[in-house]
């Protein structure tokens, strides 16, 4: 992670090279140590040995980790990481010179890779896409991947087909003001230097070096507040592996337990705070302190536009969880052989006239926008949705707990919310997996209905005009 | 290297605890994937193939490596390194207060383990301290250094003896101009962002992440040069690692060669090129375009003037490896259990008397002014003496190839000596150790006289006031 973070933040340019050697290097001598023989002996030791609860989880997961590390023979791994590579790199020219056929060998490849691990870590228990997916999200399945997504593909639309797309020009909000806001928002939430780094990179991400030292990136743009919605949704993202039971530090079970539950605590503080009526006053006054006066009905309503944008990370919070339906559908056909991948152009501009009834004019905001399946990655793209479902029941939950968070918000006072994060959902780290997790945390099941509820209340807001 | 360099440089300080931990991690990783008995199957293989003459310095190499490593147990490895940290922090603590009894424990303990780390690797066939020695200068002995290390401490004091202590105060230079000067010289040097860092850090230090990645530090003190005179030094040990043939890279061979060649490096930017009459030319043009007028005569005075300051990172490089002779006479008898840790404080006043004609007020300008020991580093000081003599020999030898380097060194064209030092030394890499590639690229073996003449031609300079 930290040779990740160097790399995004702080490394010259030319280092890049010899990074990526370094990187896959890495990578081997952790694949090789994650499946190596002995891990499986003191495994199994410990299997005969009176445990605590922890300590059991611990064993239950390092079981896990390793068995399906060793199903994957080393040098499939290596290929892969080597294909995810090049694969990349065909992607960044491809793209530029929105040239498809550039990058279908590339892509193939990568299919054909991420097929054969899915295969060996499946071991024929299940298919090779759900054993890709149960490496971002154990216990997840495509049947239900299928329903919930199924559900959004149907129910979402409607929501927004009345609405224009939205053209209007973003706030006028010139770079330092953005800066300042973004150091007054994040320290209002205990973002400080002793123990937080907030950078900029081209990608905005956050990398977790332990619980003391998290770094957290953003990006800046002439205008609009997508500077300030990044950085409160990275900030979700390191708050989780912070507040992590201290018992479980330097354990396989101190760290976020899926990419779900991870992009769900990014989301909750940038759907649910950061996009909030109240949260609009916070955001009004440290864009007053920083010199740029908007009413909060303005802030809030540049915060919750409908967009209707061909690119998911320009999405509006309401149509971001089909332009994931479109993808998991088309990987989903990929892996599994179904739609040839030089069909995946097409099949892309007919998904998104579909699900968004937006025209695709080119393949540069079409299939070739993000760099995913260029890096091999395949399964990856669900957790962004499950993250916006499990960000709303989540927040439901929170609300039903401790009462509607709006006083609180409207006051900056975050500590309730970070505290219930905690309780409810961070301290367990790896113990319970996402679906658990959340019937933990929610009292029920993974739902779309908070969700829906959520989009339905917002589309409302989104379409109508700034006062 | 990452690790360390993050640390010192851009990570969060409540960071610190769990990047020990990490460190710690890596290096018994490092140290028990050197001694596995896989390589010493593969070493043993390739006895047999035959090679190339690279590649047989590399299985050499290899060899050697694994040898040496495998001597260690790795419990001992690992209470050694843990012992180090712990007695890092103790010396911390100590040197703040002045207070050498409280390290007293911690240094016994270190010293204990270093003379059984060095009984390890030693294997019978030397002593402990050539043992450790070998670690950072593989070919050195004991009774190679007590040669040229006595002829040092006899006939420096001479030359200084008559010399009073400099107490001028240091040429004003505000924190600015040292800035804008060291960015200045370094960019004359080819540092540029695209492939360099030049960062603050406390104590200046050099990493390299690749041979396009090369990141100096340096640090700004309220006036003075000492920020130009780090940086250079610095950027001695950035380049050597730089210009080593490429078909070493990623290899056991692509590494400088030992400790004293590298601050051989160094020290040649530092005392050769810096600290030279025509390059103070260069110096006082780059403060006057930062706004601080002073003539050459002025800068080349400051940067040579004989401070015997009793401590070594402040020392002038006439008396500085006298700084070294006196920590190689005490830390070969601590490990040799001639000395015991308590007498410490009197044997170091004893000796910068006899040495220097110091007197040495208190323990924190005295035996606890360095990290090494309580760090566990014993066997490294010498390195830095040795870096001063492997300068001035090459130093000299680089004039006999190239002629005088003065109308160079005036204009800042510097690329002959970076070219020169390229072919002679860097290329190497690891192949030749350092006595041999100081034979091979100076055609004499290593020898005092070289400094000798550089001492005595810089005390004279140095002893005159400035004009």
């Amino acid at each position: 992670m930290l040779a990740h973070w160097d790399q995004m933040v702080v490394m010259p340019p030319r280092g890049a090279s010899a990074r990526a050697h370094q990187l896959a290097t890495l990578e081997g001598l952790a694949h090789s140590l994650a499946g190596a023989p002995e891990v499986g002996e003191w495994i199994e030791e410990l299997g005969e040995a009176e445990l605590s609860e922890v300590d059991r989880d611990l064993v239950r997961i390092a079981k896990r980790d390793w068995e399906r590390a060793r199903r994957v023979p080393s040098e499939l791994a290596a290929e892969r990481a080597e294909a995810g590579a090049a694969g990349q790199e065909a992607w960044v020219r491809a793209r530029e010179q929105d040239d498809f056929a550039s990058f279908l060998p590339a892509l193939r490849r990568n299919i054909e890779l991420a097929r054969a691990v899915g295969q060996c870590v499946a071991d024929g228990a299940c298919s090779a896409y759900d054993a890709l997916l149960s490496d971002y999200d154990y216990g997840l399945s495509t049947d239900h991947l299928r329903m919930l997504f199924g559900e959004l593909g149907s129910r979402l639309p409607p929501i927004f087909a009345g609405a224009p797309q939205d053209h209007s020009t973003a706030l006028h909000v010139p770079l330092d003001v953005q800066r300042q806001a973004v150091k007054g928002l994040l320290r209002r939430l205990g973002v400080e230097r002793s123990s937080w780094r907030v950078d900029v990179s081209a990608h905005p991400f956050t990398a977790w070096m332990s619980p003391q030292d998290t770094r957290l990136t953003t990006r800046y743009e002439q205008d609009g507040l997508e500077s300030l919605l990044s950085a409160l949704h990275e900030y979700g993202h390191g708050l989780y592996e912070r507040q992590i039971d201290a018992a479980l530090h330097r354990t396989s079970l101190g760290e976020g337990t899926s990419m779900s539950m991870h992009e769900s605590q990014s989301k909750l503080w940038e759907n649910h705070v950061a996009r909030s009526v109240p949260f609009a006053e916070l955001i009004a006054a440290e864009l007053a302190d920083a010199g740029c006066a908007f009413t909060p009905q303005r802030v809030r309503s540049q915060l919750v536009r409908l967009t209707r944008s061909p690119i998911r990370v320009s999405a509006d919070p309401v149509t971001y969880p089909l332009h994931i339906v479109l993808r998991f559908d088309l990987e989903l056909a990929l892996i599994a052989g179904e739609l040839p991948a030089e069909e995946l152009p097409a099949a892309w501009r007919e998904g998104m006239r579909r699900l968004l009834g937006v025209e695709v004019s080119n393949d540069r905001i079409g299939c070739l926008q993000d760099v995913h399946w260029g890096a091999g990655s395949f399964g990856y793209f669900p957790s962004y949705a499950l993250g916006c479902l499990i960000a709303a029941q989540l927040w439901e939950a929170l609300e039903r707990d401790l009462g509607s968070r709006e006083q609180d918000l409207r006051r900056g006072e975050l500590t309730s919310i970070q505290r219930w994060l905690a309780q409810h959902v961070h301290v367990h780290g790896r113990r319970l997996d996402t679906l658990a997790l959340v019937e933990q945390a929610t009292g029920e099941p993974l739902d779309v209905e908070p969700f829906m509820r959520y989009a339905l209340a917002l589309a409302k807001d989104g379409a109508s005009p700034a006062p």
